[in-house]
C-alpha cells in the first residue's frame, strides 16, 4: 500500500479533499448500468446544474480530468475551417490554441501580456474581422491568477450574436460565481481537483442548447470517439445507451463533494473564498511582497505573488514542502522563477491555512536573508478576519 | 453520502475490487508533481511493464477509462490516409474501425461473426491487397466472450514485418497472458476495471520502440492534445513536464491493484482465471445450457451462455440482480437477447461466485418453467475443483 505524506495542498490544484469525500471513493463497486448509479448519475447532474447556474440540460462530468474538458468542449463544437478566436495570457488561452488548430479550426488569437486581463477593444476587433463560430477565454487563468470579467464579455457579444461563448471554468467553478445562464455561456467546463475539492479525474460541463443544436447539425462526425458528446448523452440521457465505462468512484466522490458544497451554500462558499483571498493578499502586501495582478482582476481561488528580488523559488518552495508539508506552485512559462502560485480552493480556503502560510513564509524569507517586521502578515491578514 | 447497494460484480465489468484497493483510494492526497507522487508513478510503470510481459519503456496509464486507451492508440499512430486493417468480431472491433476512420486512417475490414475467432487467411488476403501500417485485434472480445490467439497472428505478420501490431488487452490484462514482447505487440492497452480488479478511470497502455518511432517521425501533430502521447511520455519520463493534472487517487488504486496481481503472481492468476472458467463451464454444459464460443476460443475472464428458447434475458437478470445482488450482462447488437454474459474477472474469479451464480441461475430458470436435474450444475462445477 502506498501511504501518501501528509501535505496541505495550497497549489493550483488538486486541493485537499473533505474525509467526506475520500471515504465516499472507497465504497463498494457497482455497475454502470446499475439502477442505483444511473439514479446516482441523475442526482450529480442536478447538483451540476446548480453548481453552474444553469438550467442546461447537457449538464454532466465528462471522465477525465480538467484538460479533457476543454478538448471536448473543441472538438465537438469546430468543423473543419470553423473560425474559433481564442483570448490568450496564460498557459489554459495557449492550450486552447494549440487544441483548435488539432481541431481544424481556423485560429485567431487575441493576446494580453500574462498577468493581465483580456482587453475587450482587442477582442472586437477580431470579432469584427474574422466572425468566429466560437469566442473562448478562460475565465479563471491558473497559470497568472487572472480572473476575466464574464459580464465585460457578454456585453461584447452582444454585438455579435451568432458567435457562441466557451468559457474554462476549471479553477473557478466552486469558489467564484461563473454564472452560465447569467452570460449566456455555450460551452462551460471545470476540474474536480480545484474548488470542488474532490479528486482529480473528472470534467464538469454544461452545454447550452443553441450549441447543443450545432453539435447535433454537424456535418462531420466529432474527430474523438471518447468525447463525442452526442454518444455521451445517450448515456447520461434517458436511453442510458452504453459509450463507455464510467468512473464509478471518482462519480461517487464527486455527489459528495456536490452535496458538501450546496450543503455550505454557493454564496457562502465564494464568500469564505473572497474573504480567505482577501486575509492573504493583506499579509502579503502587510509582509512588504507584491501580487503579479492588479486588484480587481484577482482570482480568489489561485493567488499569485512576485517572488522578491535575491530569493530563490525552488528553496523557497522545497522548504515549505519538506518542513511545513505545504504544496504551492511555482510559475510556469515567461513566470517562471518569477511568481509563486498559492491554492486556496475548496477545503484548502482556510483561515487556517492562510496563516500558518504566511507565518511559514515569514519564517523561510528571513532565512533567506530578507528583513521583514515580524509578524506583520500574520496581523494584516488577522485583521480581515475580525 | 451515497451508499451502493451491496453488489457481486459478474458482469463485463466492473469487476469486484479488494477492500485494499478500496483503502488505498481512501488516501489523502498529494500533488501530481509531489516527490513522493513521482515516485509512485515509476514503481507503477515497473509494475504495469510486469503485467504486460514487456520491457517496453512507454508503459504507463491513460488518465482516462479503457476505450480511451484504445483512442490514443489510433490517434497516436494514425497520420491522414494511413491503411489500417481492423479485424472486427464484436463490439469493440466495430469500435476500432469508428476511431481510425475518425482519425483520418483508410480503414480495411476482416469481419468473422460474432462469437468466432478472427480468419487468419482472410487477415492475409487484407494485408496483401492493402498493406497497411497497422493490424488491428480485439485480443478479448468483451462483446462476445472470444479470444484471438495472438501466436497465430503473430506468425501471419511475422510475413509483413512493416505492419504494426495493435492489440486491445482490455480484458484479458490481468486474467490472461498478454505476451507484449513475446508476440511483438507494437502497442497495447487495457482497463483497471477488468482482471486488475481495480475502478474504471485508467488505461493502462504499452508501446514498443518501433511504435514509438513512428510517433516521434510524424509530420502532423496527434488530433488529440489530452492523449498525445509525445507530450504524456514527458511528463511520465525523466522530464516530469506537467501535463495534465493526473489522476491522483485512481493511482493510488492501481498500484495497490497492481501490488495485489504479483503478490499472487501472474502465472497463479492466469491459472485461477482459467480454473473458474472451467468450472463454470463446466456447471453451465451440465445444466443443459450451451456456450457461444467454442473451446479453443473461450475467454476466462467473460463467459458468454446462450439463452435458453423461452427465456427472457430481462426477468432473469433483473432476479439475479435483485434477489441475490448477482450483477451479470446482456448481449449487445446481434447478440442482444441471446446470451447472458458472465464476468469472472480479477476478485470476481472465485470459486464461491461460479457455485452461488450458477445455483442462483438454476433456481431462476426452473422457475421460469425449464425442467433442470436438481444440482447438476453445482455438482459438475465442483468436480474440476477437487
Amino acid at each position: 500500500m502506498f501511504y501518501p505524506p501528509k501535505r496541505i495542498l495550497m497549489g493550483p490544484g488538486p486541493s485537499d479533499v473533505d474525509p467526506l469525500v475520500l471515504k465516499a471513493m472507497a465504497a463498494p463497486l457497482i455497475g454502470h448500468l446499475d439502477p442505483a448509479f444511473l439514479n446516482l448519475m441523475d442526482n450529480i447532474q442536478q447538483l451540476l446544474r446548480k453548481l453552474f447556474e444553469t438550467n442546461n440540460r447537457l449538464t454532466l462530468p465528462i471522465s477525465a480530468t480538467g484538460s479533457a474538458g476543454m478538448e471536448a468542449a473543441f472538438v465537438n463544437l469546430i468543423e473543419p475551417g470553423d473560425s474559433v478566436t481564442v483570448c490568450v495570457n496564460g498557459v489554459f488561452g495557449e492550450r486552447m490554441s494549440d487544441i483548435v488548430v488539432r481541431s481544424g479550426g481556423t485560429l485567431s488569437r487575441v493576446e494580453t501580456s500574462w498577468g493581465k486581463g483580456p482587453d475587450v477593444d482587442a477582442i472586437r476587433e477580431s470579432l469584427l474581422l474574422n466572425h468566429p463560430k466560437i469566442l473562448a477565454v478562460v475565465h479563471a487563468e491558473t497559470s497568472t491568477g487572472v480572473l476575466t470579467h464574464l459580464s465585460k464579455i457578454r456585453e461584447l457579444l452582444n454585438e455579435f450574436p451568432e458567435t457562441l461563448l466557451l468559457v474554462d471554468c476549471v479553477t473557478s467553478l466552486g469558489g467564484h460565481s461563473v454564472g452560465v445562464d447569467q452570460y449566456q455561456v455555450d460551452f462551460a467546463y471545470g476540474g474536480t481537483q480545484k474548488c470542488l475539492s474532490c479528486p482529480p479525474g473528472l470534467a464538469p460541463i454544461t452545454v447550452s442548447d443553441r450549441a447543443l443544436e450545432a453539435i447535433h447539425s454537424r456535418k462531420r462526425k466529432v474527430q474523438s470517439w471518447y468525447l463525442d458528446l452526442s454518444m455521451v448523452e445517450n448515456y447520461w440521457g434517458d436511453n442510458r445507451t452504453y459509450h463507455h465505462t464510467a468512473p464509478i468512484s471518482m462519480n461517487y466522490a464527486l455527489y459528495e463533494s456536490l452535496r458538501i458544497i450546496h450543503e455550505e451554500g454557493l454564496e457562502q462558499r465564494w464568500n469564505r473564498h473572497h474573504k480567505n483571498h482577501l486575509a492573504f493578499v493583506a499579509g502579503i502586501e502587510a509582509m512588504g511582497l507584491e501580487m503579479l495582478v492588479k486588484s480587481r482582476d484577482r482570482l480568489w481561488s489561485l493567488n499569485t505573488v512576485k517572488i522578491p528580488d535575491g530569493i530563490s523559488d525552488g528553496i523557497v518552495r522545497a522548504k515549505l514542502l519538506e518542513r511545513f508539508g505545504i504544496e504551492i506552485g511555482g510559475g510556469l512559462g515567461p513566470l517562471k522563477d518569477k511568481i509563486w502560485r498559492v491554492g486556496l480552493m475548496g477545503t484548502s480556503s482556510q483561515k487556517k491555512n492562510v496563516l500558518l502560510f504566511l507565518n511559514a513564509l515569514e519564517e523561510i524569507l528571513t532565512e533567506e536573508g530578507l528583513v521583514l517586521e515580524k509578524n506583520a502578515g500574520i496581523t494584516a491578514a488577522e485583521r480581515i478576519y475580525v
